[in-house]
C-alpha cells in the first residue's frame, strides 16, 4: 500500500497562534504559557456544550489577535472537535463568517486541520488559513464514557481529556516556523474495545506512521528534536516504544507525547496523561512553536492520534480503531529567518 | 469577507464511481441506475450501523471494481457520513488500508469529500483520490429523531433520510468528466431549530454560496444545465427558490434537488423527498455523472447541503447552521474527449 509523503512546494507558515484552557490546564505544567484559561471551564454559558465552543472562539479570537490580522482576510477554516457532529466547532466559530471544512479525526484533528490546511495553502491561491481543534472535559466523559456525577473510578489507564483549544493562523510568507511536509494516516485496529485506554489503543497507529515516515523518506529519528505524539499518555507511549523497539527503530529520548506535557502528575490526579484533541492543539502552541521560533528546537515531527470509535460501536464488539497523520515542523534556525 | 473561488490548475477527473443503495432507493426513480441495493437494507450485518459501514465498503469496491483498480494505487481517501464519530467511515473502510482524511459536513460532505480531494490531487504528487459519503435511514433516524419502532408522526415538512452511499474515484489523467472548480461554503443559521425541516434549515446556506459563486465568478446560471442542491427537498427548494428571486437571480428551472431526484414520490411515503449525505452521493453517482460523460450534459454546478446540529445543542436552545460547499462539474462536450 502506498503513503506518500508529501514534501509542500512552498512551506506553510505559522502566522500566529493561540492555546486556551480551564482550570487543570491552567494548574498544569504548561499552564502559565496558556494564553488563556477560564478556570471555571464555563467560558461564560449556560451549558458545558455551550462552552466548548466559546472556548474555541475565544482561541481562534486570541489567533487573529495576536497575529494582528481581521478573520474577514482568513480565506478559509479547518476545524474540528469531538462532540458528536462536531458542534462545538459549528456554533462555536460561526460567527466569524469564514469559509469553513469540517474535519472528524477524533483527537488527530489538529494534525488533520493543520495538513489540510498547510495542502490547500500550497495550491497557491490562498493567504491565509485557519485551523483550530478543541475537546472539553465535561462534553467527552459524559458522551463517551459516564456522566463526571456519577463518580465512577477511573482505572490506571484512563486519561484526562484535557479541557482546552488551539488555534493557528497559516500563511505563505515567510515567519519562523513552518509545517514542510505532511504525511496523511492510515486506520489501524487498535486491538482492544477498552474506552479507559484509548492511548494504548492509538499507538499502533503511531507506530505503524512513524515506521512508513521513516521507511519511505530515508530520514533518520536524530534529524529531529522530537517525535511528538498526540495523546498516548503512559500507556500508550509504553506500547509505542515497545512496538518500534521491536521494529529496529529505537527512539529512546526522542519521543515524546503531548500527553505527557500538558498536566503535573504529582499534584494532579490524571492517571496515564491528557487526552482529547485540545491536548496536541495546546501543546503545539504553547510549548513547541514557541521553541521553534525561538531556534530553540531545530524540527519536529508532530503526529496527534485518534481513537475512531464511539459508544455504540463498541457495545456492538467493534475494536477502537487508531489514526495518526503527520507533519513536520522546522523552526527558525532551518528556515533562515 | 472574502469567499474565493478556486480554479483548479489541473481538473480532478472521474475515474470511476459507484452507488448502492437499500429498499427504497431500488423502489425509487433512479433505482435501475444504482450499481447494487440490498433490499433488506442489512448489508449482511446484525446491526444498523454495521450496516452502513458495509454499504460504504460494497460501494468503494464497486468503484475500484469498475475501474479496474486496487485499492493499493489509491494515494488517499476522504469520506464521511452522519453517524456520531463517524463510524460508519471508519469501520466500514478501515479494510482498505487507504491513507485517510475523516470529513464532517452532516449532509453537505459528499461535495466536501470531493473538493478536498480535487484540492489534495491539484497539488500534482498524488495520483488517485477516493471520496466516499454514505447515510442509512435506519441509523440516523433514531440518533437524529427517534427510533422507527416509536412511529411517531412524520411532519410534511420531514424528509427521508436516504439508505444509500456513493464512492467516487479522482484522477489528473483525462477522463469525460471533471471537477474544474470549487468554492468552500461559509457556516449561515437555518433560523429554526426545528428538526423535522432540515431542508428549510439549509436553504438559507444553499442561497449564500449560489449567490457568492455567481457575483465572484461572473457567470450566468445559462451556462449550465442544472444547478444542482444537495438535500433541500420541496420545502427547502421552495425558501431557496424564493430568496434568490428576491436577490434578482431566478434559476427557475435551472435548480433541481437531489433530494427531489431520488424517490417517487406517487408511491413512495417520502413527505418533503429525500436527505442524508447518500443522496447527493447516489444521485450524482447514478444520474448526473453518466449524463456528463456522454455529453448529454455540459456542466452543473453541484452543492451538497449540510445542516450542523445535534440533539442536544437544539434542545440547549440553538438554531440549525447550514453549510453549502461548491463544486462545478464538467463533462465529455466541455473537456473535449
Amino acid at each position: 500500500m502506498k503513503q506518500r509523503i508529501k514534501r509542500l512546494h512552498s512551506p506553510a507558515y505559522f502566522h500566529s497562534y493561540a492555546a486556551v484552557g480551564g482550570f487543570e490546564e491552567k494548574r498544569g505544567l504548561l499552564g502559565e504559557k496558556f494564553d488563556f484559561c477560564d478556570t471555571t471551564d464555563k467560558f461564560g454559558q449556560k451549558t458545558w456544550e455551550l462552552a466548548e465552543g466559546e472556548m474555541s472562539r475565544v482561541a481562534l479570537n486570541t489567533a487573529l489577535s495576536k497575529g494582528k490580522i481581521s478573520h474577514k482576510d482568513v480565506d478559509f477554516l479547518v476545524a474540528g472537535d469531538l462532540q458528536n457532529q462536531c458542534v462545538a466547532t459549528s456554533f462555536g466559530l460561526s460567527s466569524f463568517g469564514i469559509p469553513y471544512l469540517g474535519v472528524y479525526g477524533a483527537c488527530s484533528t489538529c494534525t488533520e486541520s493543520l495538513l489540510l490546511s498547510s495542502a490547500l495553502l500550497d495550491g497557491g491561491d490562498y493567504d491565509l488559513a485557519a485551523a483550530v481543534t478543541s475537546s472539553h472535559n465535561s462534553t467527552a466523559e459524559r458522551q463517551f464514557r459516564t456522566p463526571i456525577e456519577y463518580g465512577g473510578q477511573r482505572t490506571g489507564t484512563a486519561q484526562w481529556t484535557a479541557t482546552a483549544a488551539g488555534a493557528f493562523i497559516l500563511t505563505r510568507e515567510k515567519r519562523r516556523a513552518a509545517i514542510t511536509e505532511y504525511m496523511i494516516g492510515k486506520i489501524i485496529s487498535g486491538e482492544t474495545s477498552d474506552a479507559t485506554n484509548m492511548g494504548g489503543a492509538m499507538a499502533f497507529a503511531a507506530a505503524d506512521t512513524i515506521l512508513s515516515y521513516f521507511k519511505e523518506s530515508g530520514a533518520s529519528p536524530s534529524d529531529f528534536d522530537h517525535i511528538v505524539t498526540g495523546d498516548l499518555g503512559k500507556v500508550g507511549s509504553h506500547i509505542l516504544r515497545e512496538i518500534l523497539s521491536k521494529e529496529g527503530l529505537g527512539l529512546e529520548e526522542l519521543h515524546t507525547d503531548c500527553g505527557l506535557l500538558l498536566y503535573d502528575e504529582k499534584k494532579q490526579d490524571i492517571h496515564s496523561g491528557a487526552s482529547g484533541c485540545g491536548t496536541s492543539a495546546s501543546v503545539l502552541a504553547a510549548h513547541f512553536l514557541p521553541q521553534l521560533e525561538l531556534g530553540k528546537l531545530r524540527r519536529i515531527l508532530f503526529l496527534s492520534t485518534g481513537a475512531l470509535m464511539n459508544p455504540s460501536i463498541l457495545l456492538q464488539g467493534q475494536s477502537i480503531l487508531g489514526i495518526a497523520p503527520l507533519i513536520k515542523i522546522e523552526g527558525k534556525s532551518v528556515l533562515g529567518k
